[in-house]
């Protein structure tokens, strides 16, 4: 047997089929450790995940943990299966928060392939996959479709026609906030919650300068994707990435995501919740000794349907590095790096109304 | 509407009055993963915070949380609305911590403005104010003074007379130590408390060289930051910072201040409660790479009234950077950053008797 | 008195003598936080350590805490008594795991002097220990033996005759794994667990690469090893020890032994108990800036008696340093830093059957 039959390096484009159901190893307890941990990593200080007090006091049985902070924990489970071998992560859509998680419950992931086309120089393909993440009740907790760009172990290998599964562009308004129970919006308490803004006070077309910079240092992105339990070497191995086309460690572009998402609370302090992504790119790499600003826009302003305690809120969030954004920069398309955008997200946020 | 009108920039001098009351965002329930996280930032092993079964033997429902912990929780809830257009924080006064705070307690924290004084450049001023941290049933466990130098948004403000508040030069000891419960002392355990040395042991004018020396890494005096939730610019902001200064983002004084704590456990290891802060002064700032060492001197020994369990020390613990103590180098005045003294502390410490 | 009188630079070689007993500072409860802390310094993936869930699913009431976590804390709490002044660690042999070990459990330490024996050049010795970590019952949870390099304070210090413990070369199979309570093999998921490799699939000889690279980062092996409350200086201060002979801090060698442990999940992901260590050399220091490897070796595959639920298997892991384990690197003797190779350690763990 070869010395390394019971290791893996992971699975490449033609080990795909569509219809393939995979379930994820390492099922994981989230705890209160971990939300410190993540409080540490980013900043956060949304007052419903960081205060039992306060979550108690409008609806919640406890403050439930950070909505990113379980979209990477069901996403690193996915890494081993699905993306060891991409050579790019080229975008999600119709992620959905579906249930609270609070301290303590247990996630697992699984993922079903619902699409395959390989590449025209038959080095890689496209690999489209829906990935759901299950509480310990079995519960789906978070659905997401995203798609990833892997290479072929094979050139030669012969791969079947190629399916295309249709997303939808946004997720609608009507499918979201199930996560958020019935909330007592006059013990919600605005300035413990840090803003007296809420969501009739937004206007479409808005746009808002987070202000703050973080800069992200490489002791800190490798901790937070090792909470995460996502393996992506890119993220962890200098020995070999210095002799990578960057010559250093790329940031997991979920740090990004977190950290633009402590930013938005300058601004966005009552978006409480993040009920949906309805889409996200990430249109450059950051790197340790980045410094990390966001803005925001709003793009649209829904009610729900049978709820008058809350409202959504869909959200651009762009965010940048080492430039601020006071002059609100949007990236090109073909995104340039001198400009300094990394991220581009089309999310929806629940917000007391 | 301006882009920015739903972020804040901070307060500046002229947005202050005496007699403003100021509750701040966001809530937070402290955490055994909080406990965690700062332990590995400091390293600390005062026997009482580190042990549930220690701290039951003597008296406590459970291990209370480090008490600079609660300080430095309380403390960054103050930042957003007083502190983020801050030139220097200039001091402290009458810092006394009044309830234990054990894991799953929400603190919250409130300010009153209890002294203005512009500065005659009329571009900043001194604002003088009172802030009081509360747990989730409202009772106070910490409450200090401070006072810091805010800049004025408008030179040309006008702003009010000068108020400039009494406060003590220290804290009585009879006000101190509400918040060790009566002490089961024949149970205190001084071998797994790490030293043989009580109360009793020490005496006025006694030096201590606690010896061992720290380097700050940037990535831990980050993560410790935002674990408080603290959002001073000048701490995370290295594209900004770089070109300011110093060149380079500062270190919280905070994370120097627990240092000093974590390091003197090597000669006060019975130390076991933070009760007062009479004082503090940061005499140079700390950054990354920095190593810090520290030593005390015993200014005081008080005994408490109606206690016969534990006595009060009055300590001045100074920390140095890049030189160790073995001389017991005093800051001098006005401060030298070349002689490496970077914090002058006078606080009181409970000890067993 | 002199002003260190208390504080304490740790005993030296002439300080010991055969059959003394030390008891231990500082008693610490581990507890969720840790387990996150330490999941965000290695990116463990053993399932049985990770998910409450899964760990119930086989027989445990919760999912128990990280072996080497445990023996990381224990091993921590003896650093301050034993080897302060240490040259260096020679070794470790009969290191058992007894019990599981939860979450709020309180660990202490003891350790018995057991040997001695002065080097020579009369300058330094080396001390043979057996230190024991205890839980809040009074159970002991792991025992091991080490020997350390010491200095003498004073080199004319007269020193008893030399006694050197005997020692197993490795643990009896017969005596391990009484920490892992009956396990419901029906249960054991392996889907989740990570891989479809049992204890019967491994065949004595066989080599596994475990193919991934971990960077170490100044900042994270000062996190892990304050977590443990180790006050070993060479990890600590890079004042002192960039002055010394290898110009920075040292990794603690317990880091790396986690490091290795967590790659090796990656072909032995059913190996979900380190059940005791036979022996262990750390070949060449790690520095910041390290990436770390790892390859196993199936050196023994041990039924265990009365048991049909899991068998032992005896590996060797080496660990290597910026140079990949595809080639299976030894180390040679005596050891080469220039090859890479930086620990080998013989243990056993458990596995399903």
């Amino acid at each position: 047997m070869p010395p390394t039959a019971k290791s893996t390096t992971g699975n490449y484009f033609e080990d795909f089929r569509v219809g393939m159901v995979i379930r994820h190893a390492t099922p994981r307890t989230v705890t209160l450790g971990d939300a410190s941990v993540y409080q540490a990593c980013y900043g956060n200080r949304f007052a419903v995940q960081s205060s039992d007090a306060m979550a108690c006091s409008i609806g919640y049985p406890r403050a439930p943990l950070d909505d990113m902070l379980v979209f990477h924990v069901v996403f690193g489970k996915t890494v081993p299966d699905l993306s060891l071998n991409a050579i790019a992560n080229l975008g999600y859509a119709d992620v959905r928060f579906l249930e609270p998680v609070y301290p303590g419950d247990t996630l697992s992931a699984t993922t079903d392939i619902i699409g395959l086309r390989e590449n025209s120089n038959k080095e890689s393909g496209v690999v489209y996959v829906r990935s759901t993440g299950h509480n310990q009740r079995g519960e789906a907790v978070l659905t997401f479709a995203r798609w990833v760009m892997v290479r072929k172990r094979d050139q030669a290998a012969i791969v079947a026609e190629a399916v295309v599964p249709a997303l939808p562009s946004h997720v609608a308004a009507a499918a979201i906030c199930k996560a958020v129970p019935p909330i007592d919006i006059r013990a919600y308490d605005r300035t413990l919650a840090g803003s007296s803004f809420v969501w009739g006070d937004y206007q479409v077309g808005e746009r808002i300068d987070h202000i703050d910079g973080m800069t992200i240092e490489e002791a800190e992105h490798q901790l937070a994707t090792r909470l995460y339990q996502n393996t992506a070497k890119v993220h962890f191995n200098q020995h070999t990435e210095g002799q990578g086309r960057f010559k250093r460690r790329l940031v997991y572009g979920g740090v990004v995501i977190s950290l633009a998402r402590a930013l938005s609370f300058n601004g966005l302090a009552n978006a409480f919740h993040v009920a949906a992504i309805n889409a996200g790119r990430h249109a450059a790499p950051a790197f340790a000794g980045d410094t990390v600003y966001a803005w925001s826009e709003v793009l649209e302003r829904e009610a729900l349907p049978g709820r008058s305690d809350i409202g959504a809120l869909r959200l651009r969030t762009v965010a940048t590095k080492n430039v601020n954004c006071s002059s609100f920069p949007s990236p090109s398309e073909p995104a340039s790096p001198t400009e300094g955008v990394i991220l581009d997200l089309d999310y929806w946020v629940a917000m007391p109304r």
